[in-house]
C-alpha cells in the first residue's frame, strides 16, 4: 500500500482503493478495536448490530428517491446485510444556511415515510446549521441499532463452490444520480433502486449457517464489493477467488445504454437497494427462490473458486474472461 | 410559536428558540415516536441509551481540544447525562477535498485517545469526501450506545425545592472557541472545558431516584438548558420555575472578562464538559461532594420553585433579579 497523499482528494471518497487506504491506514490502526478492524459495514456486538453512514448525495432529489429516503435505506441496509433486524435510527442534519424550509420539510417527510415502511423508529437526532458555502444544502447522518437474527456471517465463512447471488439489477442508483446531474442528456429518466432490504434479509435468515456473507454493493458497485470479500486482509492472505458469468448479471437495458454512452461500467455503479448473498451450494435454490419472491430479476451470478485467490474473474458475453479489480479513483463522487 | 422562515438561517442552529422551533415543528411531528418527542439529548430504549451529534465546530483546533475530542465527548456526555454508561461509538467523517492528511491524522488520534480515556470503543464508521467549497475541512458525526445505569431521569421528576447543581465553571468552551477565531484579541488563551462526563455521572448514579434530571449545557449554555427543563412542553403546561443565585454560579475570571469585552453572557455560552444536575433537597450535600471530588468548582446554584412556572429567575450580584429566557438567535454559530 502506498503512502497517503498530502491532502485528501475526492478519490478517497470513491468507496474503492483510496477509501480503503484511508480507513485501513489512517483510521483503524489508531482505534485498537476488533469489531472495527473487521471492516464490515456494521459492527456486531453481542446480539446488537450497530452501523452509521453519512449521506452527501448530489443532487438531493433524484428519480426514485432523495437524500432523506437514501439516509434511512442506507443504514437499514447496512444493518440488514450484517445479519441484523434494524429497529432504531438516529437522524442528524447538517444544513447549509439558505436551504428552503419547504425542501427540508419534503426531505423530512421522506425520512419519516421510509422509516415507517421499514418498521424502524427514529428515536434521537441532532440539527446543525453551517454558513452559506460551507455545505451543500443538507448532509444527513443516520446511525442504527438492530437485533442480530443471522449470526456468524463473514468473509471467513466462504468455501470453494459457494454460490453468489444478487437480489436485482445492478447499477441503477449510480446511473440515476449521474443522469440527474445532466437532465436532458437521455430520454426517459432512470430510477434509482434505493429501497430497504430488511424484509428480504429477514426472509433469508431462514437459511441459517448456509448463508456465508451478505453485503449491499453501494459505492464502488458489485465488482468492488465482491473484491472486498476475497482481497487479502490486513491480517491474512487471500484464500479464494470469485468467478462471475457476465450474461447472468441482471442489468436494466436502459442502465446499460446509459453506461455505454457515459463510458461507465454498471458493475462499478452503486446500488442502494440490492443485496449480494454468498450461500452454500445446497442452499442456492432456496436463496434464489426467496430473492425472486421479492424481485424477479434476482439471479445466481457466480461462484467462489480456489483458483486465483484474491481475484474476481468475469466470463464475458463473448466467451473470454477479464479480471475486475477494485474501483480505483472516483468513478462518480457524491453518489450516496 | 411562529411560522418557520422560508429558508433555514444560522439562527436555526443556535441551540435556542429557533432550533427548538425547527425540531418541534418540522421534524418531530412527522416521526410519530414517543422517545423522540421527549426531546432529550438521548433516547432511552429499554436498558439501552442511544444518542447522536454532528460536530461542525470552527476552528477545528482550539485551546483545550479539537473537533475530534469534541465529537467523542459530545456523544459520551449526552449518553451520560441521560443516565447511561456509554460503551460503543460510531464515527463518521464528511471531509472537504483538500484537508491536509496530517490534520486528519491528528484529529483521528484525538478521537482515539479520547475514546480510550472514556473507556468506549469506536466500533463502526463511515467516510465521505465532498468537493472543495462544499464543506469546511471536516464535519464529524458520532452516535453512541450506552447501558442505562440511572433509570427514571426526566423533567417530569422535578419537585418544588429540588436543588440545582453545576459540576464546574460555565462558559469556558464557548468563549475559548470565540477567542480562537480572533487570535490576538486577548492575552492568554482561554481553555475549553471539553471533557468526558461519564465517570462523574457514573459516580452520581449512587443517588438513585434522588437524581431528578441531568443535562450538559452545550449550545445555548446554562440558561437555555435550564429553560428546557421548565418551559411548557408540546403536551403540558409549565409547572415549575427555577431560581439561580448569580453569585454562586462559578465563572472563570478570564472567561468573565472576555465575555465583558465581547458583550457575551457566560450563562449563554456553551460548555462541553459540565453537567447540570437537579436533585432532591436531601441528596444535595452528597451530590455536591461527589461533584467536588471531580472538580472543586462544582456548586449548588439554585432551586426549583412553584412560583413563576416556566420562568428562570436570576438573583443578581446587586440584589435585584432578572428573567433569563431561552437564547434567541445565534449567539455564536458553529460552536460544536
Amino acid at each position: 500500500m502506498n503512502e497517503m497523499d498530502e491532502v485528501i482528494t475526492l478519490d478517497y471518497g470513491s468507496g474503492g482503493k483510496k477509501t480503503s487506504e484511508l480507513i485501513e491506514k489512517l483510521i483503524v490502526p489508531k482505534m485498537n478495536c476488533e469489531a472495527l478492524s473487521q471492516l464490515g459495514d456494521a459492527a456486531v456486538i453481542g446480539d446488537l448490530v450497530f452501523s452509521t453512514d453519512s449521506f452527501v448525495v448530489s443532487p438531493r432529489f433524484f428519480p426514485g428517491g432523495n437524500i432523506g429516503k437514501l439516509a434511512v435505506c442506507g443504514t437499514v441496509n447496512d444493518i440488514s446485510v450484517a445479519g441484523g433486524k434494524p429497529e432504531y435510527l438516529s437522524l442528524s442534519y447538517i444544513i447549509e444556511e439558505g436551504l428552503p424550509s419547504e425542501e427540508l420539510e419534503r426531505i423530512t417527510a421522506s425520512v419519516a415515510e421510509t422509516a415507517e415502511a421499514c418498521g424502524v423508529s427514529i428515536v434521537t437526532g441532532d440539527t446543525k446549521v453551517v454558513e452559506r458555502g460551507r455545505g451543500d444544502g443538507i448532509y444527513i447522518n443516520t446511525a442504527g441499532i438492530g437485533r442480530l437474527i443471522t449470526p456468524g456471517l463473514g468473509r471467513d465463512k466462504l468455501r470453494e463452490g459457494d454460490i453468489i447471488l444478487i437480489s436485482g439489477t445492478v447499477g441503477d442508483h449510480g446511473t440515476a444520480v449521474m443522469l440527474a446531474r445532466e437532465p436532458g442528456l437521455l430520454g426517459a429518466p432512470i430510477l434509482s433502486d434505493c429501497a430497504p432490504l430488511n424484509r428480504l434479509t429477514g426472509a433469508l435468515s431462514a437459511l441459517g449457517s448456509s448463508m456465508r456473507v451478505m453485503r449491499d454493493p453501494t459505492r464502488g458497485g458489485l465488482a468492488t464489493t465482491l473484491n472486498e470479500f476475497i482481497e487479502p486482509s490486513p491480517s491474512a492472505q487471500a484464500v479464494f477467488g470469485m468467478e462471475l458469468d457476465e450474461r447472468s448479471i441482471p442489468v436494466n437495458a436502459s442502465v446499460q445504454s446509459a453506461c455505454d454512452i457515459l463510458g461507465l461500467d454498471p458493475l462499478y455503479c452503486a446500488c442502494e437497494g440490492r443485496a449480494i448473498a454468498v450461500v452454500a451450494p445446497e442452499a442456492a435454490d432456496e436463496a434464489l427462490a426467496i430473492m425472486k419472491s421479492f424481485d424477479k430479476n434476482a439471479a445466481v451470478i457466480g461462484r467462489v473458486t480456489a483458483e486465483h485467490p484474491g481475484r474476481l474473474t468475469i466470463k464475458t458475453r463473448l466467451g473470454g474472461s477479464r479480471i475486475a479489480a477494485k474501483l480505483t479513483g472516483a468513478q462518480l463522487p457524491r453518489i450516496c
